[in-house]
C-alpha cells in the first residue's frame, strides 16, 4: 500500500438516468482535478433506488451507455473509478452491480450485491430487494497499485464475516456505494462503518446520494472515510459533496503491527 | 428466551486474593437482593491484572477456593453466576478461564479465553499474556431457562466471527468479562461492544474491573449492556458499582423479525 487520495462524489439521484449520468460525470471530473487518484460513487446512481425503476433502468454489460461514460472518464481523467452501483441485467435476471475500471479505461472486476435488502420495521422502512434482484455469490478483492480494493454493496456490510474474508485477502481499503435510510442511517450508520475498519484493520469509504427528501426512499447520506483505528476521518453531511480524503499508509502498517488483530483471527 | 435481570459486578481488583473474593461475594449478595437472576463479575476478579501476578494467584479446577466460594454464592442466592475469570492452572499451563454456575451450584460449563491479548503501542500499552498463557480451542454458549448465552473473555470480543458463530448456535445474550485499558477503553470499548451486539442482534454484557490508577495495568471499567439494536441501555462509569438491567425479549425478537440478519448470514 501507499500513500493516495480518494474521492466520494454524494449527489442527488433523480428518475431522469441521463441527468444522473451527467452529474456523475461532473462529480469525477472536479474530483479528478482535485488530484483524487481513485473516485467512488453512490449505489444505484443512475436510477432511483426503488423496485419499481429497477427493471426499466437496468442495463446489460455488452451494451451499456453507463459502462461507456464511467470507462471513457476513467480514461479520460486517468483515475480508478469505483462506479457505486447499477442495475445490472443478465439472462433475464437483474443485479446490484459494481464495475471498477482502471486509467486505462480496463473494465477490471465487477462486484454483485451478495446479501439483499430485505426489511420490515412497521412505520418506518419497508423494502425488499429480492422481490426483483437476484444476489451474486462471490467476494471482490482488487489489486491497484495504490491498494487492494475490496468491494461491498450496502447491506453486504452489515455481514462482519464478509469483511473479514476480505481483509484476509489483503484488502487494505473497502469501498462501500450504500444507502442506508432515515431510521438505519441515523442508528447504525457511523457504528457499522467504523467496527468494519476498526475488526479488519482497514480504511473503509462509503459512499451514499445525497438526500431526496421527496423520494420513495429517503438515502441517508453522510458519505464517511474511516480509519484502520476505527475513527472516522472525513465526512459529508446530508446535501451533495465531494469527499477528498488523503489516505496515510502508515496509519494502517501501524496499526496492524501494534494491535495484530489480523494475526490474531482463528 | 424470557425477561430476567441481569446484574454486572464492577469492583476494584486488590493484589490480595481473600479481600477480592470477598468482594465479590458482597456485590453477588447486593445483585441477588436487587432481584438479578444472573449475575456477572470481572474478568481476572480474584487477582491483578499483571503476568507477574498470574502463576502464583492461579488455581486448579478441582481443589479451587475461588470456583468453592461461586458454587455455594450461586446456590446459597439461587442465581446463576458468569464468575468474571481466574487464573486456571492445569498440567502445568496456566489458562484465563470464566467458570459458569447454575442456581443449584453446579459447574455448567467453562470457557478459556481464546484469543490472547498481545498489544505493543509504544508509550501507551504493551502487554502480552501469552507469555504466560495458553489460549483455549472452544466456543461456549450455556442453556438456561432465561436465554441461551455465549462466554468470551476480554480481547476475544476483537474478533467478530467468534461473535457471529456464537449467535448462529443461538445464543441471545452474550456476557464478556474484560479489562480494556486506557487507551483501548476509550478508542473502541463502546464502538465494539456495541457492533457486536447490533451486528449479531444479540444482548451484550460487558464487565470490567473498577479503575485503579496504582495498578500496572490500568483498566478502563464502563461495564455496559448494549440491546440488539446496537444501542447502550445501561452503563457504569468508571468507579466501583453494581449496574442493574431489565432484559426485555421481546426487544431481540422484534429486531430479529424486522432486519433478520441471522437468517440473511452466508
Amino acid at each position: 500500500m501507499k500513500d493516495f487520495t480518494l474521492g466520494l462524489c454524494q449527489f442527488m439521484v433523480t428518475n431522469n438516468k441521463k441527468e444522473n449520468l451527467l452529474t456523475a460525470l461532473n462529480y469525477i471530473e472536479q474530483a479528478a482535478s482535485n488530484g483524487c487518484n481513485i473516485i467512488a460513487l453512490p449505489e444505484v446512481f443512475n436510477c432511483p433506488y426503488d423496485n419499481n425503476f429497477f427493471n426499466s433502468f437496468s442495463e446489460e454489460e455488452h451494451n451499456s451507455e453507463t459502462l461507456n461514460l464511467l470507462k471513457n472518464a476513467a480514461k479520460d481523467f486517468n483515475v480508478y473509478i469505483i462506479g457505486g452501483s447499477i442495475i445490472e441485467r443478465e439472462d433475464n435476471k437483474l443485479y446490484n452491480t459494481s464495475y471498477i475500471f482502471s486509467p486505462e479505461g480496463k473494465l477490471l472486476d465487477k462486484h454483485r450485491k451478495v446479501h439483499l435488502f430485505d426489511i420490515d420495521i412497521p412505520n418506518k422502512i419497508t423494502f425488499k430487494e429480492s422481490d426483483t434482484l437476484t444476489a451474486g455469490d462471490k467476494l471482490t478483492v482488487i489489486d491497484t497499485p495504490y491498494c487492494k480494493i475490496g468491494i461491498a454493496i450496502c447491506y453486504d456490510m452489515r455481514f462482519p464475516e464478509m469483511f473479514k474474508k476480505m481483509a484476509l485477502s489483503e484488502a487494505e481499503l473497502i469501498i462501500i456505494p450504500a444507502a442506508f435510510n432515515m431510521t438505519t442511517g441515523p442508528a447504525h450508520w457511523n457504528l457499522t462503518l467504523r467496527a468494519r475498519a476498526l475488526d479488519n484493520q482497514v480504511f473503509v469509504a462509503a459512499i451514499s446520494p445525497a438526500r431526496d427528501t421527496t423520494a420513495s426512499y429517503v438515502a441517508y447520506g453522510h458519505s464517511l472515510v474511516a480509519s484502520p483505528w476505527g475513527d472516522i476521518i472525513s465526512s459529508l453531511d446530508d446535501k451533495p459533496g465531494l469527499l477528498v480524503c488523503k489516505i496515510d499508509s502508515k496509519l494502517l502498517y501501524n496499526i496492524r503491527e501494534q494491535l495484530p488483530l489480523l494475526k490474531h483471527s482463528k
